[in-house]
This record gives structure tokens, C-alpha cells and sequence, in this order.
């Protein structure tokens, strides 16, 4: 038994890899999830990906040791089940390890992928060598993932690194989740694509209007290099949402006294623009005791920091076994 | 070697216990810091308080296998110095823990007050079998410790838990620590006495006015029993503080998903009134998933909280060496 398999099951794609020890991927590939299709025939399209993975690296399934899935929501490691996905509709109490030992007849874990992430890339990248560190995904959503005394720490639940719904801001904008002025509702890339949207159709931004014809197609991006072109109005988003961001880092760093964090996701890849306004931020609400020597740093492993991450797990995992 | 000394070293009184094995406390004294007459001074008052207290019990020395001792303060456990402590002028950069064996000729350990508060409730109090907790202490000052996966969590130097100075109110009133709009700005018992002595002097409170006719002397608890007896004003000041807390409650448990919150301190004994509104604003805030089965309870171990963390520490301190 020498290959391990990582999945990073997503609400609009799952990607599946095949590793060796070591955690090198030797094959990999992405599928959509078709979510909408309920969770029996998402397992069915990844049962289909692992076999074409396996396929075409010509691999046999006795050769693989164990499946490692990383997904976005609520696992409870304690009651073994998905409590709650926003990005996988239906998925509310399943029982997603044991369905997938059954399924492929290998040992499953289940992680959030936010801490797979902090996993990843303190085994791979960022954090190497740091024992304490946070990690906050910023895209269409925040997530956040811890690795402490360097343990993946999941809290009592599984649950720890919520930072997307801490509340920053009393009667702040609605979110997803249902509560008001989450850091999510008010720093993630849809709440500055909502914001830029409100600029189009107010037409007080000439660099967006001349952008973006249809505010329906305005993503975070286009705010992000409106504010880099000078479009004032575009910038105070940024700059809003980067207070936001700076100061919601600055309260986790007060209680967990991290020796770094890392920002991973589709937006920390706008990179120095998003990077010195929120580090500005977080200088001026942190304590300085614990700003010494702290550092915010970008991920260094991308799309893979998931699925490196739920692979060394895996590994782990086996071992103990 | 039978006996262990645990001391608590506040800004206006020091606390010393000898314990036998099992950390009861066979014997125990305070006397007054005199935080006033700078660091060799206050060693010295220690030291005499030490042998008072071995003399009084009739414990020779000798069978004093070593001494724990907590502070209030950012203490470096890298650097092993107090980096900063509020409420001990002058002691910025003492390395505290050698100075005291060098004194002692005793092994000494060093650990913020709060942390050893948290670790002594996880031991013998109110978090018995939670292997993940927050404590805070509700006082003049509001700190913070953590035990994580069954052991106390400083983060990378020591400082985790500093929860009395997140930020929580943009542009909020001014705090000891030079920022603006901390937790223990808005929530501490200093804060909670001087918005009662603006009512005083406003004249709005009828019974503030009726309970103390010197603003000066007007205390935290002063407003609770105004509140409590239906004085409007005091009671939104009780109400507005616990607004804070609740929230800053539920940020901490979002990122560190506990098995159970613990206040303590002086403020936490007005018990049910400041419970009920501290909870129910936490519940509002927090994720649920993460407040499932999530209880926020008084400390039990009252005063002795931090000796008896320090002891539980020490004594496992000196079964490694």
C-alpha cells in the first residue's frame, strides 16, 4: 500500500489527487459537483473521478491505503457527521466518513478544508517550522483554520476557525449565515462584489462603469483593480473591508498568539494591495507584545494547500492506526 | 521533597500557599505588594513572606521541592522575562524566574495569572473533563487563559488568551493600554464604575445618588445593586458591558470552538445578572453549531484558582526534569 488519495470536495468542483509518501501528487483531476444534484449522486461522481484517477495513473485500487476528503461546512468529529454545508445543499447530517469507508471499502477522514489548508501549508508551505499558526481563506467566503502546538486543532467539535461569522460590527450587513455583521458579510469577495455592485448602480465610479457594463457580472477582481486604477470609491471598499479583515486578525492573534498567519484564497492573491492595508490594520488594533515578531504572509501552496494538507493528515492518521 | 509553594502575584496583594501533593493547601498568607517601591523591593516582601509562611507551618525548606508563581502581565516564555505587566511598574524585562531560583535556590516556574486560573479550574473547578476551555477573569481588568486539548496554550511566547484588549468598538472609549475600544474598556469592572460615576455626577440615577454621596468612591458593584433594585440607567450600563462581553464570548468561541467558557474574578460573583445577560448576548452572536451543548459557568475555585493552577503546573513541571 503505497498511494494515499486527497479529495477537496467544493460546492462547484471536486478535485481528487493521488499521492505517494511524501505527499508528492503524481496524478490529479477536477470535475464539477453538481451539488444541486443531492449528495447520492455527488458521491456517485466522486466514486466515478477516484476510479478515472486511478485509471489513468494506472493504479490499483489495492494499491491505495486510504482517501482523505476535505469539504467546506460544519464536520463534527464527535458525532461523525456533516452537521451543516453552505456550499452542499442536503448535506445537513450525513454521515460522510462512514458512507465513504463503505463505498470504496478504504479508511476515510473527514476534515474542513480551511484546516486542511493550515495543515497543508504548515507541513508544505507558509508555516513551515511555525507551531502555532492561523489561516484565513478569503474568497466568496472566509474560513479559517488553526494548527496549535503543531496539532491541527479542531476544538471540541471540529469546529474551531470559524472566523468567517465572528460578529465585527453591531447591526453590520446581513449574512449568508443568517446573523448580522459577520466579518464575512463585510470583508469576504462577494461582500466587496455586493459593494461594488451598489457603486455601478449608483454610477459614482466611472472605472467600474466603464468595466463592467452589467453589475450581475461584477466579481471582487474588478473592484480590487478599479481601487489599483484610482477609482477612489472602488478603493474605500477595499479599504473597508481590509479595516475589517486587519482588525478581525488582530483578535485572533490577541487570543491565540500565533508566530504567523497566512492568507490564502482567491483574494490574497490580489497580493501587496489587500496585504499592506490589512497588515496596517492589524499593527494598529493588536497588542503590541504579540505584534512582535508576527507576521502575515501569503500561502504559499495555492489550490493544493487543502488537499496537501488532508493528505498528511491521512498519512497520519494511518500511522496511528 | 513533599511540599510546593504556589504564590499569586497581584498589583495590590501577594498571595503565598504550601501544598502538599494533590495541591491541598496545608497553609496560605497574603500581604500587600507594595507594587509602589519597584521590583527588589517586592522580591524581598516575597521572600519574607515565604519564610513566614514555611516558619509558620513548620515546613523546612528542604522539603520544598519548588515554587510556582503567577502575575498579572505579558510574560515571555522564549525570553523568559515579564515583557510588560500593568499592574507592576518597573518590571519590564525583570527575568523574574531566575531571579526567584537564585533567591530560592528552589526550581520556579512563571505564568500569567489567568492562564494558571484557567488551568487550575480545568484541574480541580469548573472545567473538570473539558479538555478545551476559556476562562476569563471579570475584574478591574479582564484577562484570559486557555487550556487546549488538556493543556494550557500560551501560543508562541506565552501571551494567548489576551482577551481584555481585542478590539471591539471602532472609535470607542480610550483604554489602559493605550488603545481605543477594548473589551476591557467597555466591560471591565473599571469600565462599568466610570460610567456610574458619569451618572452620579449627571444626577440621572436616583439611587446611585441615595447609595454614595462621593463619586469617587462609587464602584462596579455599586451599579449592580442600583440595577438590581430597577435604577433604569445602572441597569443599561450593566446591559450595555454584558453586550460586549457576550460578543467578545462568542468570537472567542467561534475561533476556538471550547467545550465551556468560564468566568471569574469579582464581577462574576453578581452571578445570575450578569450570567443571563452575558449568555443571552453570546447566544445571539455565536455560531450555532458551535454553541450546541456550549455553557458558560461560573469559576469554583473562587481566589484560589490561580494558585491552584500554578501548583497543578509546577508539580508537573518538576516530573519532567
Amino acid at each position: 500500500m503505497h498511494y494515499y488519495i486527497g479529495v477537496d470536495l467544493g460546492g462547484t468542483k471536486i478535485r481528487v489527487a493521488l499521492a505517494g509518501v511524501g505527499d508528492q501528487i503524481v496524478a490529479a483531476r477536477s470535475f464539477p459537483t453538481g451539488a444541486g444534484r443531492g449528495a447520492a449522486a455527488v458521491l456517485q461522481a466522486l466514486q466515478g473521478g477516484i476510479n478515472e484517477l486511478l485509471a489513468g495513473a494506472g493504479c490499483s485500487r489495492h494499491a491505495v491505503a486510504g482517501i482523505g476528503v476535505c469539504a467546506a461546512g460544519f464536520y463534527d468529529r464527535e458525532e461523525d457527521i456533516m452537521v451543516h454545508s453552505p456550499n452542499l445543499p442536503g448535506w445537513d447530517g450525513l454521515p460522510l466518513r462512514r458512507e465513504l469507508e463503505e463505498l470504496f471499502g478504504l479508511p476515510v477522514i473527514v476534515e474542513n478544508d480551511a484546516s486542511a489548508a493550515a495543515y497543508g501549508e504548515y507541513r508544505h508551505g507558509a508555516g513551515r517550522g511555525q507551531e502555532n499558526l492561523l489561516l484565513l481563506t478569503l474568497g466568496t467566503g472566509i474560513g479559517g483554520g488553526l494548527v496549535l502546538g503543531g496539532k491541527l486543532y479542531g476544538g471540541s467539535r471540529g469546529f474551531a476557525g470559524e472566523i468567517g461569522h465572528i460578529p465585527m460590527l453591531p447591526d453590520g450587513p446581513r449574512c449568508g449565515c443568517g446573523r448580522s455583521g459577520c466579518l464575512e458579510a463585510l470583508a469576504s469577495g462577494t461582500a466587496i462584489a455586493l459593494e461594488g455592485r451598489k457603486l455601478l448602480a449608483a454610477g459614482t465610479s466611472s472605472l467600474l462603469r466603464e468595466k463592467k457594463g452589467d453589475a450581475a457580472d461584477l466579481g471582487a477582481a474588478d473592484v480590487f483593480e478599479a481601487a489599483r486604477r484610482g477609482d477612489g470609491a472602488a478603493g474605500r471598499i477595499i479599504e473597508q473591508a481590509s479595516f475589517f479583515l486587519g482588525r478581525a486578525l488582530a483578535i485572533a492573534a490577541n487570543i491565540l498568539n500565533p508566530g504567523i498567519i497566512i492568507l490564502s484564497g482567491g483574494m490574497a492573491a490580489s497580493g501587496d494591495q489587500l496585504f499592506e492595508a490589512v497588515r496596517r490594520h492589524f499593527y494598529a488594533s493588536v497588542s503590541p507584545p504579540i505584534a512582535a515578531g508576527l507576521e502575515i504572509a501569503a500561502a504559499q501552496l495555492g489550490a493544493d494547500s487543502g488537499i496537501l494538507g488532508i493528505l498528511a493528515l491521512l498519512r497520519e492518521y494511518l500511522s496511528t492506526q
